[in-house]
């Protein structure tokens, strides 16, 4: 363990919890909202419209829900995802279900918050292709159905890009999934889980795997001062066949972001609430099935080779972090009576 | 009349209705199902889970939805849709609310039913872009819920591709708007449109509108044999700017279909319910307003020159045949616990 915590960079917060101290936590049922941003029902209405509105992307095909969608595990079934006139980029989108219980966004933490977030995709060339914010909120904007949405939201007419991040973080807050049979076990329904998965559980934490994926979200983040990047070394240990197998070291990571090398394959560290519908795994989606990808993860990051029973029953334990997902209704998407609101 | 009648194929069958003999006819409630395909609400439920599903293509990233979007007004905003990495076609979405009322599918009548239609884009290169049905249906088979749904549905398990068009087109049927503004004022609410709107309807008969967009889905169908294209030429007045700057001649119709140059430039006579949510216009997507549409469609149709005033009264009567929509919940689209479903 002391070797783990060694490589850890210096700017990076760690949440460390002993195999033999993990204290297991239910999901709260309500994520938390920061002060500036207050959950309100109007705002979750127009966030979740703007989510599923594919008209602020160039070619009027990419919305959030593309990449994140939340009628699957919050994710989009791809290694990579895909963005506008079929660009792809390097890395996996992380599922939106829970993001609301992450200290940072993005795989290497480089937005403090859900609403910061959720502005960048937009005007990312390979993601949603707008060419600035202005842009965006230019279409919103030709919209009536949004001018009202956005009044009855935020009390004034300004239709601001940051009042739209605003609205998609609000909306995304609403985005969890507190009641799977992992947490009704730990609130005491003992029969919520099976044998196999109870097995799993003890040895996920007998293993170590919870030095870093600890707390509600299993994602070693709870309490954490938001805009504080919680990430960890991947892979931390290289001398395996997985890492060229999985091509697991060429992604910088957090170097990317901050340019020293000592953040070199740094990388936020991931819920596990609904791993088991959100293959494939990893930055780079190279891993394909749950199964390996736990094997991959004890190898390169604890150095054990796990053998096939102790996968299984790891896996049996992620499965009881599925779900369930709140039922939703669609939005209505407003329109411009009459006129074209994608120009390209 | 007469000219406009002589220049149509006679493969075609036309549904004609004097302007003086207009009957308005609201839209029924429930759209009609063929015998063999009674809709259920299995079949719906499991039809609006396919819909949904951008797994069902090569790359796992369009849906049914993706170009029929039932958020919006059944279509994408787009002048032409965009499939599987960002290929387009020459083409618009015709919207997929009340296609239920058509008696032939595409443009072009190609398909003669929901059914029919609902298998083509998932092949077709530059839509879903799967190389087959037998890999469309190997996807959905390897996913445990979807197991569960055909079998609520059907009760058996094939799992075969016309028993997942048959679903969608279940769905489909459920997809109308029998509630317009326009079908309370036929019904007897005259308090349901506005005395612009009434003018722009007494004008949309007297100028023979009706010669076509006749029927409660405004589509010269009604009553029209499941199967039977109800075809015309679009442009029959080709001595006007209009074909130039909106390139309406050089999309052959029909006779893509059919390789007889009679054909050529027919395509089926479109609803123009929910007509103002679904800009741009016509099957090449050039037109951008509504406004320019009528007065298109005028000139090339009847070879008459529209005034201002006119255009307006008739934009404003189509907007009375917008919605409402019925709220939808979203579909969960299943999985396979821990393992990726799209590959490429």
């Amino acid at each position: 363990m002391k070797q783990l915590l060694a490589m850890i960079s210096v700017s990076t917060l760690v949440v460390f919890t002993s195999a033999h101290a993990t204290s297991w936590q239910a999901l709260p049922d309500k994520a938390p909202a920061p002060a500036n941003n207050p959950t309100t029902a109007a705002k979750v209405e127009l966030g979740k419209t703007l989510y599923f509105d594919p008209r602020i992307s160039s070619t009027g095909t990419v919305s959030c829900n593309s990449c994140h969608n939340v009628m699957e595990g919050g994710d989009d079934s791809r290694p990579n995802s895909m963005g506008v006139n079929g660009q792809t980029g390097g890395r996996g989108a992380p599922t939106v279900w829970n993001a609301a219980f992450y200290s940072t966004q993005f795989w290497d933490g480089r937005a403090n918050t859900l609403e910061d977030q959720a502005k960048g995709p937009m005007t990312n060339p390979i993601e949603m292709g707008m060419k600035n914010h202005d842009l965006v909120m230019q279409r919103v904007r030709s919209m009536d159905g949004y001018k009202t949405m956005f009044k009855t939201a935020f009390g004034d007419s300004k239709m601001t890009i940051d009042q739209a991040a605003m609205a998609i973080a609000a909306y995304e807050r609403t985005l969890i999934t507190p009641d799977s049979a992992y947490d009704r076990y730990v609130k005491g329904d003992k029969k919520a889980l099976t044998s196999q998965q109870v097995k799993g559980m003890n040895l996920f934490a007998e293993l170590g795997c919870t030095s870093c994926h600890s707390g509600p979200a299993f994602n070693g983040q709870a309490g954490v001062k938001l805009g504080t990047p919680v990430l960890m070394k991947f892979p931390t240990f290289t001398d395996n066949s997985y890492v060229k197998k999985y091509d697991l070291a060429s992604d910088k990571g957090r170097e990317n972001v901050t340019g020293k090398a000592d953040d070199n394959n740094l990388f936020r560290t991931p819920t596990l609430r609904n791993i088991a519908v959100t293959a494939p795994y990893f930055h780079n989606g190279k891993v394909v099935t749950l199964d390996e990808a736990v094997k991959v993860m004890a190898k390169t990051q604890l150095n054990i080779d796990l053998n096939a029973s102790q996968a299984k029953n790891l896996v049996a334990f992620l499965e009881s972090l599925t779900g369930p997902f709140p039922q939703q209704t669609m939005p209505r998407l407003p329109v411009t009576s009459g006129k074209s609101v994608v120009v390209e």
